[in-house]
């Protein structure tokens, strides 16, 4: 492979991964219908992403390695990086259906799908259950299986506290702006999405590679987390911001009551009058009163926070990358890629 | 303790466990009431039931070793059997969602608790990701750590695919009894039941002891999913011919279109006219549609059926017992000891 895989080179293992669970299914003798229907799960619900969270399982074991994979050690990057998608697979399922969502890739979310309803609990259930039978089938022998099963254990834990946190302080069908301040968003956006997202793929890579060490993963962990919370910021900046021509979606963070950054950062700096008018239009799922909530946005000049707060972190984040200590096998280029993919993005 | 545990003594543990899996999640910082919410999950999900699948840990250790427990032997064997009510936490949170159930040990289910709803689906979540919090606590040091790892995600798994079937095979809101047959049965009851509810904690004891092996493990496979798979036709039984005042509930398996062992047992053997009865009457939310199955199943003898079925299981079963090689640490105790808390009971 080249330095920097492609979603085509990537996609292009999962069949042979379909294959092993398929397989694995078929060991327990579960009938055809239900083999059917697990495939159709698998399917749906793994591959239609853009992949950016397992392609960088790949394109972290090259940089750390200095050169081109084998595909020996691409297939089993390219696998870690299937299951953190299947990891992502098994959140999405079952978040679209505690946030009573519509569509998910451009099509109806899995259990809104014909026939397929609270069926679709379970199958979030077997496509985390898949990690483990993969992991099991190409890493037993792996000097660090311990630590990969331990690792997705911890990620599951964290993620599952954060969207915990934001299922209570962001709950659809009430609106009480006194539940949100930015130190509980911080919470929510660490453990929901950077831990999985961003420090997950490094972890794993350098446990591939064998060359995982307390320290290193404390200096990964400690860049790819505050990486991982500026990216979901920006994720909120654009949902208001952002074209959506660009971003490929409008934005309903204000309708649905998101704790988003930028309502934070509103409730940070308002006035009380600005504060009532906060309270009285955000999370209504009415066209008038986001434009009302819009308005304010603009007028508190978020767009400016937002361009303040990014070149600032984003400095920070270069000094912490300028500092890293790669005489443990740690690469700076690994950080520098995700930031590079990152900063001023418009989708 | 004594050489069988009560129900006393093994929820004597819980409040430890607890203790550890709450002070974990503060590790993460997790917010007050985030934390006083998986609290409430805990107890309200794990605590409460008869126990039976837990207490057979330590049962099954202290038969093994042929003497009572020391209490750090008591305390290691009662974790392990909390972690298999964990998992059962886990299913049932999930399943009642699934089912659409009303009540569970006689209170609403959770997810019809006050405010929850679909946060249930992350609170199941959490009680699976619990066990793997407390394997890491206590047994990450044992030698057997990762069959314990393992035999968790086997279980899971195996666990799942047969809830996949059941879903699949009898949904709730369409009758067809062309689904049902006695080999999906038995696929159904194995894979949903059996593994969890009877070969984990054997298996548990043996890893807790460390003299798994293959075949001490084969030995308690062959034995005990015949006898988990009695154990559910049974139930099946008892839910039309059992007493309520003996099995605590009415039983509702022909109205909720329940792929019940009656039912194939009636499908294998009806007239023609007796199938159009079935496919007339089973499965509606109807009590006098319900009324005709039960005549019908006593026109076809089910309770003679049965008890013959009975004889003949257990007379295999206590042939198997009698064939086990103790040599490698087994005990027939065991074995004797499940049997003789489920053959001919009423409730």
């Amino acid at each position: 492979m080249a330095q920097k895989t492609t979603l085509k080179e990537f996609e292009s293992v999962f069949p042979k991964l379909e294959e092993v669970l398929l397989e694995y299914a078929k060991s327990y003798n579960l009938p055809e219908k239900e083999l059917e229907w697990y495939k159709a799960s698998l399917q749906t619900n793994t591959l239609g992403g853009k992949c950016n969270r397992g392609m960088s399982v790949p394109d972290s074991v090259s940089l750390l390695l200095g050169k081109p994979l084998t595909e020996q050690q691409y297939f089993e990057s390219a696998t870690l990086g299937w299951m953190t998608e299947l990891l992502q697979a098994f959140f999405l399922v079952s978040d679209d259906i505690m946030d009573s969502s519509i569509t998910r890739r451009g099509k109806p979310c899995w259990y809104r799908q014909d026939g397929v309803g609270m069926i679709a609990i379970n199958d979030a259930f077997l496509l985390e259950a898949s990690i483990y039978v993969l992991l099991k089938k190409f890493f037993r022998q792996h000097p660090c299986y311990v630590d990969l099963l331990e690792l997705f254990h911890e990620t599951t834990y964290q993620t599952e506290i954060g969207q915990l946190c934001d299922l209570l302080t962001a709950p659809e069908d009430t609106v009480n702006l006194n539940n949100f301040s930015m130190s509980k968003y911080q919470f929510i956006v660490i453990y929901k999405t950077a831990y999985y997202s961003f420090y997950l793929p490094v972890a794993l890579a350098l446990y591939q590679l064998n060359i995982a060490t307390p320290g290193n993963l404390k200096q990964a962990h400690d860049i790819l987390i505050p990486l991982g919370e500026y990216f979901q910021v920006q994720d909120d900046y654009l949902d208001n911001f952002g074209l959506p021509e660009h971003i490929g979606k409008i934005g309903t963070d204000i309708m649905d009551n998101k704790c988003s950054w930028l309502v934070n950062q509103a409730l940070a700096i308002v006035t009380p009058a600005q504060r009532r008018i906060l309270e009285e239009n955000y999370g209504r799922k009415d066209k008038t009163k986001e434009a009302v909530i819009k308005k304010l946005y603009d007028d508190l000049k978020l767009e400016q926070m937002y361009k303040d707060y990014e070149e600032k972190r984003v400095t920070e984040i270069r000094d912490m990358i300028a500092k890293v200590d790669e005489s443990q096998g740690l690469k700076k280029e690994i950080f520098e890629a995700f930031l590079g993919k990152i900063y001023k993005r418009s989708k």
